[in-house]
């Protein structure tokens, strides 16, 4: 992120001299959509905020068109796929997701915190995440009720800890989630990264005789590593990034 | 690809109705820029040809200022990366570079293609390669000339074929690729994919006693598959898949 920041404060100094109209408002920096890009495509990674540069870009990609149409397409692809599987018959086959900003989403939550462009704030994200009102992400609940149908079995694995399985429950069923085969949480006192916990997670699943025919979230490290499940898709979420 | 397909067929029957103006141009539909965020994520696989609905979209983006802003931006994290990394003097630290579409340009050949929207041409493409004309892609060839400075080696791995050594050697230095450690390419009567080939490759290279620091091209199967690299780098490309 160092050298994308640096560019994007030498564009944002070069345009410091610029005549900008009384009451008309700055356009974003060009470069804001292809961080966007670099980010949803692993190029940056581990950042900590969008930056400030780009925040009416953010703001408008998240309440906008373009962010719901990136959706939309991903699940459609994920629909297409699990539409094309053969299954064996076994009930043994799941389809994984992350729940915040994958099942549920944080919007309501982010739009008080310039959509990512603050940096994380454990208090107030754990407040959003015990109030249970967290709405579904639309298509997601779509690919949910469709793998439903086809009979791949849905697995809820997030960062989320133990003693907020009551509120997940709660949530998730609240919003139409009506059943999976299994919802797990972090322990409470777990040092490891998120990354590496949901490998450890898929690793037990797959011993346990389950078949992963997908896996859908929108970080990078709900995705990579070995056992990632058959095919992979990465939810669109420029906001911000969990190792 | 059959989803989105569908999709956009279904959205193209639903203009169709729609009166265009004499000489006036329709626009691209929306979701274009949608489906090729999706291919950057890795989240659309194994498709053979953009949909036609995106071919002005795809030849606009090729041709102008945001794919050189895509590229750019993943270019400056790359070398950020670089010159964040502590060498351990051994010279054994590397960089994987792919060859078409990440070194050199395939942009003169695809301009005549409508840049991916015709299907794959074999004998055409070797043609190109054949003339040895191929352009270097600018931002990599600022990556390349950094590492060199830094001291850390490029190889290039490539799904060119071995009777294309001389051609592609040429190629090479008359761009400004002017040395590298290792200039990889596939035997000629290999049958496994080109993901196959360059994993074992990078086996060998590791094996070796290499360190693989980075490792960039414009395919997903040219950076997933261990040994993958210490960090990887997507480099945009709408216009083809490679399995």
């Amino acid at each position: 992120m160092a050298t994308a920041r640096l560019l994007l404060l030498t564009v944002a100094a070069a345009v410091a001299g610029s005549c900008f109209c009384s009451g008309q408002e700055a356009k974003p920096p060009p470069y804001c959509g292809s961080v966007r890009t670099a980010v949803e495509a692993h190029n940056i990674i581990g950042w900590k905020t969008f930056t400030a540069d780009c925040a009416k870009y953010i703001a408008d990609y998240m309440t906008g068109d373009r962010y719901t149409r990136d959706a939309d397409v991903v699940i459609n692809e994920a629909i297409a796929y699990a539409e094309s599987l053969k299954l064996s018959g076994s009930g043994k086959e799941i389809w994984v997701f992350d729940v915040d900003e994958t099942a549920l989403s944080t919007l309501p939550y982010q739009a008080n915190r310039g959509y990512g462009v603050q940096p994380y704030d454990q208090a107030s994200f754990i407040q959003y995440v015990t109030e249970g009102s967290a709405p579904a992400l639309q298509g997601t609940l779509r690919l949910y009720q469709r793998l439903l149908q086809l009979g791949i079995k849905p697995v809820f694995l997030t960062d989320r800890t133990e003693d907020q399985r009551t509120v997940t429950t709660n949530n998730l069923l609240s919003q139409g989630y009506c059943s999976w085969e299994k919802l797990l949480l972090k322990p409470v006192e777990l040092q490891t990264s998120t990354q590496a916990f949901k490998i450890e997670e898929r690793k037990k699943l797959v011993d346990a005789g389950y078949v992963i025919v997908g896996n859908i979230g929108d970080q990078w490290t709900d995705i990579l590593g070995s056992p990632e499940g058959c095919r992979t898709f990465k939810y669109p979420n420029p906001m911000y990034y969990v190792a």
